[in-house]
């Protein structure tokens, strides 16, 4: 059930090259349109000659051109003067969240969770998981299950019957999905593929970050979510937390406290992309949160 | 010493009634007046009807007008229209801080230490103080310190005399300073007096805050730095900090924690109120940190 | 399924003015009827004369007299000679935990999901609410549901009711039960409820914390899980946590942050409850945690 | 100026092969002489057959041995027995800390502030630095400043000239000092020398910390406190602490940061050691703080 608010919100992402007039030109022609802009959010890499970077909120009742019709005239009267690359989009059209998943289940049930209770603005398109325990409980919450086996050898099958499950979804979660998909895969969803980190990125990437921080004896846990992309682990950061540790804590309880961490990274990570918040520049992210 | 982007940039505060087109003019304007603008942020009360609040940096070099002359045009040509209330300063016009303490040392060496190593951009005008111990630690930095006597009874005269010395000052910390000043000079300051409750407000108003925290068993305490206004320990938070603390803290380790939590989250305060990032309406306050 | 080390887990919970010797008399005692101590805490409220409070974990597999025996044989050793209040328990009797509800969900939710995936120790003995609306969610889990309806004025007759089912229960946690337990209920259960509080007690006591809170302009936001005495929201506080908040949170994202607090929070305490971590002592927790 | 409390606090660390019976040992020995124990913690790795670590505060007024008999008279009835390594100290004995740093003043006032107003329990032995830039700073506060050139060609001599002057020292601090010290010299320290890291380790070892943060574009900066070894960076770790950053913050912001958290992570790790609250086993730390 959406509120008011969404179905009147629309939201406007730009990058472009930094140079003066750009607040000016989108804001003017957003009033001049009959939009009213009700959030605006801007970042410059450098004060002169960098990378400019602009999300704004506006509400769209007393429009004077259709939604349908907003994107071309946008395009022509600033986008193309300021070499704009841009997505319009509304709040009203959720977008569709696919989550692979493994064994685990806590990062997906807390999406599902705060899916059912309406605080992650999307739709949800389907789970899909390389083993099956974990269907009934994802059926419960009325949304589609499949199981894919998925092997390194065979990877490039199983990721075609999911990539065919997937169509139409606009983003892909990966909830402690414990598979590595093919470069060619991840190119295919350039910064729409969300994976959840069990560690404090850049330290221990790679298998069992949980035993990794217990021999190194570290005296803080954390979670990491980022982009997908070809490069293991080193894909774009979007958010992290961290948990206070001590020699008390063995292998077992840094996994429960860092699944608590997980849990809530990576649920704030998706709301912000589904609210269309991060923008990605140089393999960093920019979150106008 | 004051770095490049301070001898160029300035600052724009406004609070008004919302309405459609204020981000459009005033972008227009510092657009058509050369000013570039490199920081934006915005809110507003309501979706409709509500007030509005802006803040802007832009950069100068470029101006088609003086400095001196900009107040002027930017009043007849934007702010009238839109019953602005508005401030322009200029980030090398440094503010001048008076700070006012009694006999606690932490926070006032924090934000005189801060200040000497350029990370806090201002001039200390001067160190008024009710006891005479801290004088010598004060001249150390080469700032001037005076000692006036305050008592309940005569805190008109005590008053008047600072007053007199605080001539020029833009901004008065109290930072530590155990006495209660009149309505009367409080009003002559107005969101222009900024004090640090060593508690988590609005818990434990008044005195002994650690004390009230210990008998509590709370397990957290704070330091909140806030406007002062006329009634005593509500005026506007601007910022605040917690600790986690255990049944093993006793006062004195409350205290000690406690002070750390003062310094920090006072230095943060005034740093935002002397880089323009705070406004206040209805007594809480909005900060575009 | 209980693990090994809850098989054969055995705790003490000592509180006794404070002497000389009581370390050594229970450790010796422990020592010498084949007890392995592998946790041990104290705390004293003052150097001379305060109370002392010790908790201790130790092994049984080679102890030289039975579970049964044991506490007879710890009274009259050690226990009335140093005027002893204690509570001996075993790690593999799970206590039975009742929760009350009202109607939100999500504090309810988060201890179930963390019963069923064994990282609460406890058996939950059932879910009692005011209202029906839970109660498909609950028995999903294989938990009982009862449905006691509650009014102010028939509170007397609903308690009767509660207190019936509850037969048989160690502890009730009140997940968000909107209800006003009476003195004489609260008094039968002494330190054996536990309530989550949507604030950081001792601000925003009562109704509506977080429209108090925004009213405030706080820039943290809290929730505090403390033990049910006969005076409203004032008993000893076990745990309490916080988020950063801004101008830009209404009162609806307040709240949603607050759960996310509350549920954490509720979780830390009641599992700390469970381990016999918490000691009371004047209207305070000690907490090992 | 000691307090009371410590005039009369002795401290026991010890580390042994964990068995039955340790506990009760060393606390019938003590109370067996007089001694009121006043805080105990223990920790073993394992449960069986691993190794176990002991701290002990205990009061001394009522001792039947001499505070230089007590030692011996410890070893032959207990240590031995149990093989264990143990240190025994009294509070009022304050350990001497030499200070060792280049250019940053930061660490290095944070410590001198805190123990000059007691709330750092030790002697300042002197502060050494391979730049005369900070000596005045130093000799404020009484303590003696000695500027040794440090080249990597020439690291022999000036550590040969340092370690003169170290002579009587207990603990070294590197607050910031850029030079590496030879595998020789900190061998002569085990466990005595403590540095303050500028990132999150393991996370961006080696130099510039904060450009590589920038460039990862992580979410959290950090500060690590840890005992250095040969292994450059690779010491155990006693503290950390880390700050929410955004991509708003640029290298010099990140700096600023970091220096708040590295004032604080050092000052904790420096007070822990002072107070015997240390031990290091497996290239960690456990900190009974």
């Amino acid at each position: 059930m959406k509120n008011d608010s969404e179905l009147t919100t629309a939201r406007l992402l730009i990058t472009c090259p930094d140079r003066p007039g750009i607040v000016s030109a989108v804001s003017s022609f957003l009033y001049n349109h009959g939009a009213n802009i009700t959030a605006l959010d801007q970042y410059a890499t450098a004060s002169e000659q960098g990378t400019y970077f602009m999300r704004l909120e506006f509400q769209t009742p007393h429009l004077d051109v259709s939604r349908q019709v907003l994107p071309a005239t946008f395009a022509e009267a600033v986008a193309r003067r300021y070499e704009m690359q841009w997505t319009l989009s509304f709040a009203s059209d959720y977008k569709k969240v696919a989550i692979l998943v493994s064994k685990h289940d806590h990062a997906l049930l807390e999406l599902l969770w705060r899916w059912s209770r309406q605080s992650l603005p999307c739709a949800i398109h389907s789970v899909i998981s390389n083993h099956p325990d974990l269907g009934s409980e994802v059926e419960r919450f009325g949304v589609p299950f499949h199981h894919i086996p998925f092997t390194a050898e065979h990877r490039q099958d199983s990721e075609a019957q999911m990539e065919a499950l997937l169509a139409g979804a606009d983003l892909i979660v990966l909830a402690r999905f414990m598979q590595i998909l093919s470069p060619e895969m991840v190119a295919r969803w350039p910064h729409r593929i969300i994976n959840i980190h069990h560690s404090f990125l850049p330290a221990f990437v790679g298998a069992n970050p949980y035993q990794q921080a217990y021999d190194k004896g570290v005296k803080l846990i954390g979670a990491t979510a980022h982009y997908v992309t070809a490069d293991l682990d080193q894909g774009p950061i979007i958010e992290q937390g961290v948990h206070r540790v001590s020699h008390r804590h063995d292998v077992e309880s840094l996994r429960a406290l860092g699944q608590e961490m997980e849990r809530q990274v990576l649920a704030r990570a998706v709301r912000w992309h589904l609210e269309d918040r991060v923008l990605v520049h140089a393999n960093k992210t920019i979150v106008f949160d």
